[in-house]
């Protein structure tokens, strides 16, 4: 089979457009073949659109990017791809009779797929030239961002159709999944389609709308189906005996009422294959082990989710809202001790600010400065709302001294101490301690200037702004004035 | 309905565990209640190997954790608790006998759900005192971390119980939703119990493993669920007419046998219903914006998961791995320019790295130097290995001046100056520039401590690796050295 450099298309609709957009972006050419000239202004568009996620997708060093061409001529495509995927319409006669004309244009080492969903191989490949190069290549929207890829052969095909397939998908960054069997819907909508028609049963008895029953799904099990499956997931609930004791205490749930569809008789032959099967996925790890890689993947995507206030993340936010209202209310009460810096910060250091060396990164000392620096600004009245007037407080410049390391989960504070307040200069000085020991960590010398946003130049503070800062800073005038601040680098007193 | 301070537990496993660890995490008292003496250690064992995965839930201020008792005497649990959540073993008549014991010696206003998955509430709460403060309340496995918990009421449940339960699971971090109608196995567990059957037929009859059916999932469908359910994604995949255009395209396919489960008809009424929800669920969002939601999660997911190298995960990081090789590879053969300070990295500013102001934060410099400075570090063999012998470079002192502004997706590039090599310190200079123009957007004057990492303390760097930084210290011989270095803030020229 060949190197592919060169991806045809066979039709280019919303599954055309997204392996357009996926081979382009890891450095194949397509050229995309509809009879309808209309498509090659659509395909672009479906590029363009998918570009912005998957230029997120991975930050690594990429090839060049692939270039897209376009034809009314599936033969000019076939004789300039070295790998075809075919795209159309699922009907079989329509899809039998392009595969075999196809097949007919492209030299005998081209392998030529179909994302079909659910019909199989075997009927496909029927009228074609050299069937044995031809599989199904199934995937699923969005298919340039979900690497899953379901590649089943038919009576005809080879196995090195098969392998070369793997390998080329796996290069434009997907999983091969090589489905033994054929049947209608393969694996994946096998199972997508049990729980849609359940959904339809229950939407048309009346039970639940779509929304909760979508609910019912992304607040729970959808969670954890994002990286273990139904199959890991039971053997971890059924305890140290995994799987067979699942089996045991959940095997007669089976006869229940609790979906329309009958289940199997649950025979030694099938709990054998179910208790293998599992215990092959567990791959030596135990259940203890396994249930901490699922408790890290399941925090850890809550919080992704909870940037873009959706499902389980928008939960997580509302909560956090109410705890932070009620941290801000006890805060606000707190006055302003002269004999102290301001404590205006408590932290923990997070498993992920953690680097190769157990301790927190360095960049992550800035970060927990910059936080501080947060809290001072909303104490003065910098806020969202003062943002919003084009006005801001920008950095210039960041002195940070590194003098003892915190390892993750080690709480933190600030302490901040103002050296100097004009209409445009605000000088700060902040020491972080780690709260276990009170030790000293870090300092930070921070000027920072006040802008016009809109202008993006320099201009005065607001009165008000700079009569708080200036009460704090007065506050503070009988604190002796920190020997490290206003020092250069490689000069500073250790 | 009462003020929960202290939440009872009927029952102590894995489910009666999950629920004590997330009360007394959010600071809720906990009273577990199980005639066998044994499960108190139990309960704390399990309650501590949760604690890990929910420190790092959420890092916003919480109150301080509850505390947690041990009862073998129902009657003293029932007495105590405000809240009364029962988790014994699914068996109808056992946990009837059970719920009407608490119930006689609970105090009416006092709520007691009942955690079962399938069982029905009017059945449960026949022989109940007080009936109208029953309901059920399904949580998933692992309750402190799921937030779904499905709420049901009986014949008998007053509204104000499930009002009330649902503001104390708020509380509490979850996600109630209240199933409208008693049927078994509520809502979850009949979509999750459909898969199931299916995924029994598949392995009975010799089409998959267990292994291959769970890989079907979490490469692609299981990704979209951790955050949209079946029907809006369908919605989606209908394009801009949704679930209308949906239903007409693939609601022939409901006629094939993809799945064990037969369809209903899909009547008028069915087909309204479905896009009336959908509808609703889309709240006024154009195809085009949830398309923008979707893809933006699905990023988000497969990075998270690839940190922990589990699904999506491993296969973004093995593509990542390969790309990075091979740009290492093509950086190998690049040499020492001796006009030009060197260009050790190229990144790009990605989208979580910008604030309120849409500029790069301050912290994400600090991250960038680092990242080059990693790079140069590579170069001199200062890496895994020679970490694993002991020594290390300590970043001491970091002065960064900003000095423009980069947006997200902007190109960036880094270079870097050698001022000072000794047998202990280095002295670096880096430049940030933007990629679009070359504008120098940022200066960074770092010192760095060769360090004996056992011991804590100075120690000479290894004489390969001082060779190696001090002939790229010689090639740069002839460059200026840079007019910012060695200043101190608010005293460099601007």
């Amino acid at each position: 089979m060949r190197n592919v450099k060169t991806l045809g298309l066979l039709g280019t609709g919303v599954i055309g457009g997204g392996w357009a957009a996926r081979a382009l972006h890891f450095g194949i050419d397509v050229i995309a073949a509809d009879i309808k000239p209309e498509m090659e202004e659509w395909i672009r568009g479906a590029v363009a659109n998918a570009e912005p996620a998957l230029a997120r997708l991975t930050f690594a060093p990429l090839p060049p990017k692939g270039q897209l061409s376009f034809t009314t001529d599936l033969k000019v495509m076939a004789q300039r791809a070295d790998f075809i995927q075919e795209n159309i319409p699922e009907q079989l006669p329509l899809k039998q009779r392009m595969l075999a004309e196809v097949s007919r244009h492209a030299a005998a080492d081209v392998i030529i797929a179909s994302s079909t969903s659910g019909l199989t191989p075997t009927d496909l490949q029927r009228d074609m030239a050299s069937p044995g190069r031809f599989c199904v290549a199934h995937p699923f929207n969005p298919v340039y961002l979900l690497p899953l890829v379901e590649l089943v052969g038919g009576q005809k095909t080879v196995q090195d159709t098969i392998d070369a397939a793997a390998k080329f998908f796996t290069y434009i960054g997907m999983h091969p999944l090589h489905v033994r069997r054929e049947v209608p819907g393969h694996l994946t909508d096998r199972l997508q389609e049990a729980l849609w028609r359940e959904i339809l049963h229950l939407v048309n008895d009346g039970v639940a709308t779509t929304g909760e029953l979508d609910e019912s799904i992304i607040y729970g099990p959808g969670l954890r189906w994002a990286a273990m499956g139904t199959n890991l997931i039971y053997h971890l609930a059924g305890g140290e005996s995994g799987m067979r004791h699942m089996l045991a205490q959940f095997g007669p749930c089976l006869k229940w009422p609790w979906t329309k569809l009958e289940a199997p008789e649950l025979t030694e032959t099938l709990i054998d294959r179910m208790v293998e099967g599992t215990q092959a996925q567990a791959a030596g790890r135990s259940i203890r082990e396994l249930e901490r890689l699922r408790d890290d993947y399941l925090v850890a995507i809550q919080q992704v989710l909870r940037q873009y206030n959706i499902g389980a993340g928008a939960t997580l936010r509302s909560l956090e809202e109410r705890l932070y209202q009620e941290a801000a209310t006890a805060r606000a009460a707190q006055s302003i001790d002269p004999d102290k810096p301001l404590r205006l910060l408590d932290t923990v250091v997070r498993p992920e600010w953690v680097d190769y060396n157990r301790h927190m990164s360095d960049f992550r000392y800035s970060q927990v400065f910059g936080d501080a620096m947060d809290a001072l600004f909303r104490r003065a009245g910098v806020d969202e709302t003062y943002r919003e007037t084009g006005r801001m407080y920008y950095s210039v410049e960041n002195h940070v001294r590194h003098l003892g390391e915190a390892k993750a989960g080690e709480p933190l504070y600030v302490t901040t101490q103002l050296l100097g307040v004009d209409d445009k200069r605000l000088h700060v000085f902040h020491r972080m301690h780690r709260g276990r020991d009170d030790k000293q960590i870090a300092t930070a010398d921070q000027m920072y200037l006040h802008v016009d946003t809109g202008a993006a130049k320099a201009a005065p503070a607001d009165a008000k702004i700079r009569a708080k800062l200036e009460s704090i800073r007065s506050k503070q005038a009988g604190l002796p004035p920190p020997p490290e601040a206003g020092r250069a680098v490689g000069r500073a007193q250790r």
